[in-house]
């Protein structure tokens, strides 16, 4: 058997559309169809539908674990419709393609914000453009075509602020995810009428029903407890704001 | 680095085997293990178990976004261990595979139905039918064998009316969508005791909790809300009856 | 055009991690940022948190579907961030990479285990060796390193006894799979107060409410029913013992 290094272009995914319908599929078959060769990995699909900020944060956790040249595809997109622009933004190397809502704030300031006029030739439904128009765009920019050439600079691209302490995410294991910097935080962080005040390494140094914070993995403060979920002790959801002790 | 262009064989896989087991990797497993450069794309596995209807259509929905020649792997199979029939299903260049049993209904009239005789040389299980019969038919047609080398026409395959007004399917965001062609619709369409008359392009022309109909993005009419679920509104399950008004 | 045959390494993942985070995403990019040939399928992601007996039973049941040479990565690791060993299990051509708390004990007695001494250059989260330390070693396995000089052989790895019968898993489909052998089964198996004594062949062969055994699809006995869920009719859940007759 003989072995031959490809050029496999690396697409990611993140979508509000679930996994009980045909949507993430439908997008996968527009791309493979129009680039082959393309390698599709999900982020996730099951960010609440229309959740833009936790979209945007959990795109912003992921994509820095890929290789440079990846063109990360985010489809969460109430405003499918509407003059909403489509954007492709450039980051260090990476390749982001999705619609102008906010999507972003987290990878901004970024290095290229393009207000995408290129249109596919075929018919754009009204409700489906992660299939209809954002994976055609991925395509075309698999197939090499440069972000200058699909449309024109964007100087104000749609942006929330990303500044103020919040619960970006809540995982699985009820981890609070937050976005603060380690250097931030001092005497804790107040959580509702809790204040979360011990440091700790790892989950195995909190005693049962005790809430601490750490570096979490994403590079941000997460606010834990030991085998037990932290978001349920604390009455935690993602979007509610913190506040620094 | 050099770029190779690559045989891929593309097969698409839809199934009631929900993600939480691991039959859908054991299927995958099974068809990598005899076509190692056979490309897989998961459609849905969480149709409700051994509901026909919803996996047809969302087979029906999702095929024809993949480029001919793809193998079309659907297993939702209440009667796997009896006496029904394995087919493969050929239409405008797509190949399906899977149980005779209605599953392939929205597909119907095709241009070949397959009863398949051939059986793979290792045990058959009574229970699992995807990994131990299909995978390995799927394996035969990826290596080239011609449906008509593995069984005999079959002229009546299983298949149930798809012609009645039906709630096909309800996706994560409440939106119903019906099997509805846009002509059929004139004044509206009776959903219980409510006439949903609205006739709008997009969601964003809606009111809050108001319904309409839109042409969706499977082409067929689509009962919508704005930024709200449509079937929540009107108390609409998969496989409701709908009527014209 | 034209077809060459790939050496694209298989890598199977199983883990708690759940699919509404990216942390599948982010092992997945940290593996294809090392080895972009790696090919990896899903086994599951929603164990429960922390089940390691279901967990091992699962990894168990679906490993032997791959073909030999296949890296399977298991992480359910409530322990992370401790002194628990890293390890890598080789039995049969199959290769395991996952903690040392006991989520190898159904692939035990194996031919070798390894304890891993190898740490990647990167520095360690206290809180994600999934991506951090497991991804990494697979990577190095992928890149041809023997298990051999990536540590040394363990004597005693943490393994809870799998003679017991049990409840490991149950289906979506309510089949409460055992870890029984079929010869073990004589007069029934004794679930709660229920006595299951028929024995069949197929789903079908039961009536409405009845519950049998059978010789599930992993070569182990399952309780059963027909279009029914034998774990609501029985009320049992994934660990609960069960006694022969």
């Amino acid at each position: 058997m003989r072995a031959f290094l490809i050029m496999q272009p690396l697409v990611s995914f993140l979508s509000d559309f679930g996994l009980a319908d045909t949507y993430v599929a439908q997008v996968k078959a527009r791309i493979i169809d129009g680039c082959p060769e393309a390698r599709i990995i999900d982020l996730t699909h099951l960010v609440a539908p229309g959740d833009l900020v936790n979209a945007g944060w959990q795109l912003h956790a992921a994509c820095r674990h890929f290789p440079a040249g990846t063109v990360h595809l985010a489809v969460v997109d109430p405003g499918v419709g509407t003059e909403r622009k489509a954007l492709i933004v450039e980051k260090g190397g990476h390749l982001f393609v999705g619609p102008d809502n906010g999507l972003f704030s987290f990878i901004y300031p970024a290095d290229t914000v393009i207000n995408v006029r290129w249109r596919p030739g075929a018919p754009l439904s009204n409700t489906f453009h992660g299939r209809d128009l954002f994976a055609p765009l991925v395509v075309r920019l698999l197939q090499g075509a440069a972000p200058q050439q699909l449309g024109a600079p964007l100087e104000n691209p749609v942006r929330f602020d990303t500044s103020r302490p919040l619960a970006v995410h809540v995982d699985r294991f009820g981890n609070i995810i937050t976005n603060m910097d380690h250097e931030m935080v001092t005497a804790g962080i107040r959580v509702g009428r809790t204040l979360v005040s011990r440091h700790v390494e790892t989950f195995a140094q909190l005693d049962e029903g005790e809430t601490g914070w750490l570096m979490g993995s994403a590079g941000t403060v997460e606010i834990v407890a030991n085998r037990d979920s932290a978001a349920r002790l604390l009455g935690v959801r993602p979007g509610d704001e913190l506040f620094l002790a």
